[in-house]
């Protein structure tokens, strides 16, 4: 019999250590988005294999982890030529399994519907460092409300969960970035980017942090657009200042290109934001601001924080992919936590590993030990249990010493040793 | 494009009142068995299909979901004859996977090494109802503990659980039903059954609460055994009177089929629990426990509660079991909690659904609201929750009234229309 003690190609076994700190996460993010009204839901790991390839999950559909059919239905298909051999998938995000739970429960939802998901989802990608193929997914989500109070509400929240969650490790600085997709529709289309090379401009326009304008303009120009309409479009993107609003950066896009009420609620939001955060906490509006995503359609926000290369949470307003999903039309709004990300941040900053953070007294008992002091033992145990701690009761090894060694490193600081 | 509203067949959307139902169970679960020095771990939900497969899991070997193979190892895998299409599973329970966590990081975790794991199971049985094809299990075991203590722990922290749990619901009494495979080995032997046949006696004795001694006889009879071995067989357990002690039941039995040290061991697991319960729960020695289970080994329990058929929670000991595994003998004692049997239990007792237990408030914003408005909303939310509120911003919609309907029946109770 063959046994493989490994898990899985590209997926953790998690540690008592590495749980503690989940686990605390976990509820310090519950805690912060329930006091915000989002209610937690949770869907099937599971999702129909049509749903999972409906084309809206871009490359994401190419690492699906199929799920075989069953019995006489397997066979079936396998007989019929191999096509479709499954009929189900592991969700490879969480927003998939959205659309398909509010088609399927809106009625017993409020609306708006604020939905929090913490949750596994699975993609069959290469592992690399930091990169698995099951991993957390934590996504707010506000359903059915079309004004700028979801992103209000939205970054607000994750901005008081983040600061929380920061604070364990000392850190209070990070930045919240803010663009609008119909902002950067308006500056290509008004520098005379035809409307269907929109996506290919902003690929482009999305690597500003990596090789800057130049590289942009250089790529631009390999892709055959013509140097006067490059130039018109950059050099709206030359010498950003700092704390540039969107009012002054939009002054010069016409009215024919962007409607005066996109930019109102942008400053809006900066506005409503801005009270709201901590010291340290900065919002700014970030017109290079791209977001790979291509299904976003008005407000785009991405978190960073100093020393890190990556983001740490990032989403905006997709009023039309849930109607593409579902066939029903719904306004969404949405911010993605990268959890995994914020663990790396925590580990890199804390001093070990996640103890329980409470008094923990193990007895080791000798061998010898009579029913009676066992009783005696279980009732102490029981009483110090009772006042808030962590008790262990387990015999004694020969090796006490390493076994003292190994229970320290999960945190017990108290080790009696009962003899008869 | 073919989309599909419901969840796949036998799985369940999660509203938002069953999670907060489902998470508040979690948490006592969590902290009652954290307090008993147990650690939470996590594994992937896929396991090796050779794993899963090894012929340890019995029936559930047939149900599990299998994962398919990815690209040029599936064309290979279908060119070669339809056989191996899939290269993992999804795990069909929590004790397959624990075998293969404790082989992989045992070096890393104190010995003995108590855990604790929540987590759903996936079973491609018939869906009925209460029976899903995803569920959640909750396991609590201790690996490398050859003592009774192991079974004092379980046992004890396992009912201390549940009197927290059922308490919110004023249910105070359950019982506690433990027995020995030993025992029942050794009763069967001394009747005259052959040791090969002991497992299909077992299955017959595992009937008493349904067709009770006669239908036990009937099909002793019935499988050819003597009428004189079945009757000293039954005779045993006939006229068992309440309050029999282990040491009363076993007086009977010779050495040479039990040794005293499995009757004086029992006794003192019941000595030991009985005073750390509280009023209403009862442990009890039940000479007809047998558990279907056929890789027990010492001690069995169950805990019943009056009014339902099912057990909620059952275990024992297992000391062969993660050896047949991985090779590498450990000994092993374990509780497993059913964990969506308790929240049927819950339902069953509660007053209406979950609500989030906060006092709740909803900003109900007009239109018309100014930006300036809009701010001193948003500080006022603050404010609120600062407080510890659960406070929500959203649009007042036409239909106010079904608006705050649905927002009442999430738990939220003060709404306040804001006009300009």
């Amino acid at each position: 019999m063959k046994f493989i003690k490994t898990p899985v190609k590209g997926m953790c076994d998690m540690l008592p250590s590495d749980m503690r700190l989940r686990e605390h996460i976990f509820s310090m993010i519950r805690e912060t988005y329930t006091s915000y009204g989002f209610m937690q839901i949770e869907t099937p790991v599971m999702e129909h294999i049509e749903n999972l390839t409906s084309k809206q999950g871009g490359d994401n559909e190419k690492l699906i982890f199929k799920v075989m059919k069953r019995g006489a239905d397997f066979q079936r298909a396998l007989d019929a030529g191999k096509l479709e051999l499954a009929d189900n998938g592991l969700r490879y995000d969480l927003t998939v399994p959205l659309s398909r739970y509010y088609a399927n429960n809106k009625e017993k939802l409020p609306s708006p519907f604020k939905a929090l998901q913490m949750g596994s989802v699975w993609r069959a990608d290469n592992p690399q460092k930091g990169r698995f193929r099951q991993f957390t997914q934590c996504d707010i989500d506000i359903l059915g409300d079309d004004t700028n109070l979801a992103e209000i509400e939205l970054i607000t929240a994750t901005a008081t969960m983040l600061t929380k969650i920061f604070a364990e490790i000392n850190i209070t600085d990070f930045t919240i970035h803010i663009n609008n997709r119909q902002i950067l529709r308006a500056v290509a289309l008004q520098a005379g980017f035809p409307e269907q090379d929109i996506t290919s401009v902003l690929i482009s326009l999305d690597k500003f942090d990596k090789i800057g304008l130049d590289g942009i303009r250089k790529e631009l120009l390999e892709n055959g657009y013509a140097q006067e309409v490059v130039d018109k479009y950059l050099s709206i993107y030359e010498n950003l200042k700092d704390g540039l609003s969107c009012t002054e950066f939009c002054a010069g896009i016409g009215e024919e290109y962007l409607k005066a009420s996109v930019v109102s609620e942008m400053d809006e939001i900066l506005s409503c934001v801005k009270p709201m955060l901590s010291d340290g906490v900065k919002i700014i509006f970030d017109p290079t601001l791209v977001r790979g995503m291509g299904y976003y359609t008005g407000p785009i926000f991405e978190i960073t924080i100093d020393g890190y290369n990556f983001s740490i949470a990032g989403g905006g307003r997709y009023d039309e992919m849930i109607g593409k999903f579902s066939g029903q039309d719904v306004s969404a709004s949405g911010f993605s936590i990268g959890f995994e990300r914020i663990i790396t941040i925590l580990k890199d900053h804390m001093q070990g590993e996640m103890g329980f953070g409470k008094e923990g007294t193990v007895f080791l008992l000798d061998k010898n030990v009579s029913p009676k002091k066992k009783q005696e033992v279980f009732l102490q145990a029981k009483q110090l249990r009772e006042a808030g701690a962590v008790v262990s009761i387990q015999p004694m090894r020969k090796n006490v010493k390493r076994q003292i060694e190994m229970l320290e490193a999960q945190g017990f600081q108290n080790f009696q040793k009962i003899y008869e």
